[in-house]
């Protein structure tokens, strides 16, 4: 019999999720594998950077006060009595008028207190007795990069849940971390359900499609994150439903199911969270695609009954597993970045429920235009691959025109939103 | 002794590197390992998709003409005459006032010609002889997923050199890709120079600071999508260097040297340039940072003397090897992706050099704002951390103020530019 389903708005959906999500273990890796994770711990500064004063140029450290007379007029000689290379150290007294060689990134001599640049000197002299002319005067301070100028010891230079790019790889190499502590990939199982699903290697017969889905959202699991283990495909017959699915939740720490959760008949979804005893937070939300999404709890995993449909099932991830991934690698900002951008295309439909719209961004000088990628049928796989937006238009909408200002949610960013379903625009110019 | 060197323009500098960038090998990787990867070949629709009529809904497939009498007053009866799961089919002749139950997604019986939603139909009748009744009328068409109605059959779904997102892996699994044929991943060797550098396990000692470059660079490989291989630090002895160089060309694709290429007398890159015959390209570009960015070709293979400067060397492979290996993934647009942003801050440094400042984007309303992220020395390690792009400011230019628009280069995109040189915005509001 068709089971009545109450509609809730996306907001508390999304609310009920993640009043369950929990931050992940953390684990170690080497600094080789860290580009990608996310930071289980604040990254502190423990010394100054730079350590010490250094030359920024290839140059020569003097002593400021013995150019206070130097003119091009009258040029001022000093002695070069040594050289330092980066990494070295000069640690005999330099004396009046001396000057020593100085690579860029070296150690100032304790007793300059300036750099003058290479291309600003002429060199003169001996090889035994090398000397130089300075042809203006310097100050105190010139050409010198001060320790700690960039970064002063004890600043927290990326926060715990922070993304490692090559940035920050940089500041842990500098910060002597052989190893990373990084969030732990939590494990995503995936079953697919549905008997007109065929196995990608399959040939095509009436009545069936192949399975997509399911590649769909290892994809995105990997994509966001986490780690994806595919079980296969329900056989059609309960029993066996049920025994995937409790060994599948054994191995995982969270369970997505993509397929059958429509209305229809032939869904065991509903039956297996009955029978695994999980408390179902929904099961039918007020939006286009993805109203059927279901969200169950059990054991504190979660079991998600994502729709059969490409589009309803890649709506559903991103709004319910990738903030719940998220939270698990401590980010401040688990929800997908919302901004917003000029509809670069009539919408005419009107929207009785919230409805994304896969759709990708341009730009038009410093603005952001964002254009629906292909057909709007929630069955339509083609519009996902150019997609890199979701656009939202709120319930109770009449359709949109072109130029005027809507929300997006961006799907290729590294940043997110701490929570982008407040203030989602209505419609205006 | 010190050699001279004349810088060229940036463009000229990346259009020398383009002139030698060649397009890469193909392999063929299991679909589940494809996200993340390039195309290798055009994905081609062999069939139609859908690739029968089928049920968007779940509900009864009918016949339209014998709706044409139904109104709320005067309901139509139906006989349903069996039912399709989805992926089942339905093969006998459906007659006048008949009706079959029909699954999401299942395929239409081939005499009916519309659907009707399950929540629009009255069902009553006995469980041997179930009836519906429906209270309007349907046209010929009506709620219908028509064959190649997604795609039609031959139509170019994604472009070789595609990243393949997880919309892309759907339509791959949807056309039976099971192994999928992907650019293989260049190796791309790291070397680092410079006497001062410590490693990263190595405790901080006086005028030496740790290898942060190599780590950085090594991360930017795998963003980029290479596969990244460290071969350690040169050696203070020249013929040692040569011999870890020659090595290491032997087992990668590109080789990438990070410091040593100052202006500086301790520098064995050239001389091993030298030494190997490879072809300089440029020594030097009119940019800042990076000036003394070096790229050498020998074999067939790029070498790459990036700058031991964080930000130079960070830049120094955005802007010349990024797009060698978006070349060999076959990208239409190997270079980072530009687009024009508001100034969020003022400015107000000269450039007598076209220059590149590590920035993060903000959005406001539907516009980019972009701050400078930091300092911007050069030596300057955290701002890259924070960076999502990079604001290019022209050679020849007095410096801008806030609210200026000005060019970005995006750091965290798929999308790429075929050629971002071109039109580079002096200054205007």
């Amino acid at each position: 019999m068709v089971e009545k389903r109450k509609p809730i708005p996306v907001e508390d959906a999304v609310n009920k999720v993640m009043d369950l999500a929990k931050k992940g273990k953390k684990e170690m890796v080497p600094i080789e594998e860290a580009h990608g994770r996310y930071l289980a711990e604040d990254l502190i500064a423990d010394h100054d950077v730079p350590s010490f004063d250094r030359s920024p140029y290839d140059g020569f450290a003097i002593r400021a006060e013995d150019t206070k007379n130097a003119s091009s007029d009258h040029p001022v000689t000093f002695e070069v009595v040594g050289e330092i290379g980066a990494g070295s150290l000069f640690e005999d007294k330099v004396k009046p008028f001396q000057a020593v060689r100085i690579m860029t990134g070296a150690q100032l001599p304790k007793d300059c207190d300036a750099v003058v640049m290479l291309e600003l000197v002429k060199e003169h002299g001996e090889k035994d007795n090398p000397l130089i002319d300075i042809k203006r005067t310097f100050q105190k301070g010139d050409n010198i990069s001060f320790q700690g100028e960039d970064t002063k010891k004890g600043t927290v230079l990326a926060e715990k849940g922070s993304y490692i790019n090559p940035g920050v790889s940089a500041l842990l190499a500098t910060f002597g971390y052989k190893e990373v502590p990084v969030a732990a990939k939590p494990v995503v199982g995936v079953i697919a359900t549905g008997s007109e699903l065929l196995e990608v290697e399959e040939e095509l017969v009436p009545g069936k499609i192949r399975n997509s889905n399911a590649y769909m959202v290892l994809a995105q699991i990997e994509k966001a994150g986490g780690q994806a283990e595919y079980f296969g495909k329900f056989e059609d017959d309960f029993e066996a439903c049920l025994q995937v699915t409790k060994e599948a939740l054994s191995k995982v720490d969270m369970l997505i199911t993509t397929g059958g959760v429509s209305v229809g008949d032939y869904d065991y979804v509903p039956e297996i969270f009955k029978a695994l005893g999980a408390e179902v937070l929904f099961n039918k939300i007020a939006m286009r695609p993805g109203s059927v999404t279901t969200v169950a709890h059990t054991d504190g995993k979660f079991i998600y009954g994502l729709s059969g449909n490409p589009s309803a099932c890649y709506v559903g991830f991103e709004l319910f597993v990738r903030p719940v991934l998220h939270t698990a690698f401590y980010r401040r900002a688990p929800h997908l970045r919302k901004t917003k951008a000029a509809l670069g295309a009539d919408f005419p439909k009107p929207n009785p429920f919230t409805r994304f719209i896969r759709a990708k961004i341009e730009y038009e000088e410093n603005k952001l235009l964002v254009f629906p990628s292909g057909l709007d049928k929630s069955g339509v796989v083609t519009s996902l691959a150019a997609a890199d937006a979701l656009i939202v238009l709120p319930g109770g909408t009449r359709g949109y025109e072109q130029g005027m200002i809507v929300d997006v949610l961006l799907l290729e960013d590294f940043q997110g939103s701490e929570w982008p379903w407040t203030n989602i625009v209505q419609s205006y110019r």
